[in-house]
């Protein structure tokens, strides 16, 4: 467990959201997402390192929210990148050394302390992990022609943050130029020949992009 | 339009959700979750002939249910089988003939009149239609020896109800022997060679299938 680090990546800009604020701070039980976000880490390990990436422009903002909400969980800031890739890059990049890093989503609150727990001690292990979940409905997919199949539902899973990994592996693979592919931080660490291994998330661990999602937090927090 | 049919399947028994009452007679508002749906048919048509298909043990408690709310949409009570598949085939069993049979979860009672008009157009052209959304989150695929591996997950969607089928092909599909593989309706038609088509359903037309999908649908529908 020693010296390892969380990156909490919030690239919201509001505009999705049809609102001005971006979703990282919108209010969640009166509180910024991005806060319960870092608390979560927090209440999993003390000694953890947490470092949150935020476009530049947002800074003085988070600064006046964490001062209005008494917010004093320590953490380094990071100036955003264009991109997530570009975001998280710049994190991993204001890292000297770890063990472990996970990187995590600012939007998705509601990340079970279980779900932290499992993916850190499989990355102890393995190298890395990710959370997952099984996927309930049924799914097709799309053939060349463009006409959609039945697929086996339980060969496929979807994936969540935290994603951890050994702090060397997640550095050279965000080496890379970035690929269209690259639609989450597996795919790009998978990409330098890595294998991904995972755990079970947990369902509740839901990303925040529509209001609805937001009053849907809202009752899963109860 | 003439002729067309709903079968609403409401297998729930309770169990799941740690509960007693089936999960279809949970009340969202105050009024039982297949009560709502059905309602959602006859707003989009007044003369879609309605089959709801329940559990034989569960009529009783229906019909009780019906005088309790004073639910008047006419509709035919057709006994359920031990499988899903079982009871789609007796709902279809108990219709003479029919231009458009749709197939819908009595446990999505969120689908919206835009979701079901489209299916039931595009069935109209086409021979049938289910309704998808395109998969949020990254998508990992097990392979042939257990690992996963990121796919691309715009090639994916998830599959809702209500799904239409021309009722002579829907008929010929369910004299299948029953398969593991069929998940959803499409999946039978489809296995007897058929090509299924797909528009866009609604993001609210979720399943209810745990306590929190109640909490979540009643946010919802406001």
């Amino acid at each position: 467990m020693k010296n390892n680090k969380v990156i909490i990546v919030g690239g919201g800009t509001g505009s999705r959201m049809g609102t001005d604020i971006p979703k990282q701070f919108l209010l969640l039980r009166g509180k910024p997402v991005i806060m319960h976000t870092i608390e979560r880490f927090r209440n999993f390990s003390s000694s953890l390192e947490i470092t949150v990436v935020l476009p530049k422009n947002q800074f003085e903002y988070w600064h006046e929210l964490c001062k209005q909400h008494k917010f004093n969980i320590p953490h380094k800031l990071v100036e955003g990148g264009i991109t997530r890739f570009a975001s998280v890059k710049n994190g991993i990049n204001s890292i000297s050394e770890a063990g472990l890093v996970a990187i995590h989503d600012a939007v998705r609150p509601l990340v079970s302390i279980d779900t932290i727990k499992n993916c850190f001690k499989e990355a102890e292990e393995k190298g890395n992990c990710i959370p997952v979940l099984e996927i309930k409905e049924s799914i097709r997919k799309v053939d060349s022609e463009g006409k959609t199949k039945s697929v086996e539902r339980k060969d496929y899973y979807t994936v969540q943050t935290p994603q951890v990994f050994e702090y060397s592996i997640l550095k050279r693979a965000y080496e890379q130029p970035y690929q269209a592919s690259f639609t989450d931080d597996s795919s790009v660490v998978e990409n330098i020949g890595i294998k991904i291994n995972i755990s079970m998330g947990n369902s509740g661990n839901i990303k925040i992009t529509i209001k609805e999602d937001l009053q849907i937090a809202e009752v899963l927090l109860k």
